[in-house]
């Protein structure tokens, strides 16, 4: 993989930030949510964007740490919101701790994130801070509206696009942006990396939505069938519910309105899964996600950079097209 | 008040600070406690910090704001984790809506406050950030503390001063820095202020612990007593419990023990401040608070600034000191 030295250098970053000592209630849940791991997607889409025009690409891993640090920060909001118990398979920072010490870290680690942000040439600080500071508000904006879908029936595909859009593409555009503007690279190359990364991003989480019902759950983290229990207005749902006629929209009405805990979870997921499958919408969300990723593809292969420049970049896009976790 | 026309000036702009608009969950809450007023302490040092050094303080405005804005995200998220269900007589803003909205909210204030802190020259732009990181990374660490007290009984005078250091006064301390900052000050001028402003403060929150005893119900906005029923270990807490004897220090521990709900609240802070005033806790309280002001005013008074231009701020810290509410 021509983005491991990519890898293992934000690993060697992560692992050597610091983020403060004293009280340690404050401290310690950021070390252990840091620690947890993850593809490091958002450092790795950092570097390897400023790889496109400097081999000094190393200068980008505070920076890039500190993307890392504001995506940690918003899992640890949104796990209180959600009241989700587990995170990458560990307890989450609310049941761990408590949701105070949750609200409190998340807070510190949001301003630790600025403060690695510093890390910039001050030319570019002004630059990098505004569109920072727009991508932290569209990312808590789009948390809202995923909030807002869960009472709401009548999602539209729009909609749900634009949440993802916000809750999840905007930072992926961000971090490869904050490449190209600290590599140096002028306006309509990094708002041209910006738009990739949204673009990707879209088609990440449409994959992130085909895994939580198609994923083999020996290499998804997260419980396969989570979303269909939960009845989220995923684009596989919203796109189900347009599509079903007769008997199979009857079944998708009624396991929608069964109440957790009357029913076997199991038999709920296998069944839905077997509407998506045989109303094809496997195959309708794959082209989708795979529309967007070959939009962001295309957005890069334009770029006027060398080949051999974009080799890491483009293969890490691959992996993320492939990736079956 | 030769302040006024400062006050009046953040008034107007915290009045035309927008946050953002969609969706209006997110953004409501935010106009909401801003919209609760209160007096406006910290924009005021910083537009009177600014002013001791140029008649351009209408540049300061929007920092100002952000220093007001970042003062009330604390607001909103302390007052989850404290379960309060009054902010200067309207419900918290997690009562009115819910928790998860006031954590939202909460986050995309404190990024709206770094957006407003962006509205200075770009030269000083590191600087700034770079203070406000840490005065913020302060104030969560000053909470914590707060938290981690109320399960201590062994909180000494030194850790209570430094905890309200942190949740308080370094807050107003860079508030006056910032003022000094973008005035161009140089930088010992920009640490006397900080000095100045972190003294001040410490005077302001003991004075703010005087008053939740002895305060006038109809002038202190807050619940007088509350600090007393809730056992809150403040400076004059801690300073009766080593200066009482015999009988006094026997009724106080009764009043330390009793569970809420078994008794009288009323009862129990008349009995508390009874044993305050015969142990003479006012007066050192008082004592204290005036001497932080005294060291206060010092520095501020060793400026090499005409007089002229202290007048504001030196009027407005006498009022501080003076205030009843």
């Amino acid at each position: 993989m021509t983005f491991q030295p990519f890898l293992e250098a934000i690993g060697k970053q992560v692992d050597n930030t610091t983020y403060g000592a004293n009280p340690i209630e404050l401290y310690e849940p950021i070390q252990y949510i840091m620690s947890l791991g993850g593809k490091r997607l958002r450092p790795l889409l950092t570097t390897l964007s400023a790889h496109l025009f400097t081999d000094d690409w190393h200068k980008t891993l505070k920076p890039a740490v500190a993307v890392e640090v504001f995506h940690n920060f918003t899992l640890m909001h949104d796990d209180i919101m959600d009241c989700a118990p587990l995170r990458r398979g560990k307890p989450t920072v609310h049941e761990k701790w408590n949701a105070n010490t949750a609200i409190l870290s998340g807070d510190v680690m949001l301003v630790n994130a600025y403060e690695l942000l510093l890390d910039v040439e001050p030319a570019c600080l002004p630059k990098v801070i505004k569109r920072f500071n727009r991508t932290a508000a569209e990312v808590c904006e789009g948390q809202q509206f995923d909030m807002n879908f869960e009472t709401r029936t009548d999602v539209s595909q729009e909609e749900y696009i634009e949440m993802i859009r916000l809750k999840t593409s905007v930072l992926l555009g961000f971090a490869m942006e904050l490449g190209g503007i600290i590599a140096g690279a002028d306006d309509a190359t990094t708002q041209a990396l910006y738009d990739a990364g949204v673009s990707m991003g879209l088609g990440f989480q449409l994959k992130d939505d085909l895994l939580d019902v198609y994923g083999d759950p020996e290499k998804f983290g997260k419980q396969v069938g989570g979303d269909i229990i939960a009845n989220k207005k995923t684009f596989m749902l919203i796109e189900a519910l347009l599509l079903a006629e007769g008997e199979t929209k009857e079944q998708l009405h009624y396991w929608l309105t069964q109440e957790q805990g009357t029913y076997d979870t199991a038999t709920k997921v296998a069944a839905v899964t077997d509407i998506y499958t045989q109303l094809g919408i496997d195959k309708i969300a794959e082209a989708k996600a795979n529309a967007y990723f070959a939009h962001g593809f295309e957005v890069l292969q334009n770029l006027p950079v060398a080949e051999t420049r974009k080799k890491p970049l483009l293969d890490f896009a691959e992996f993320l097209v492939g990736r079956e976790s």
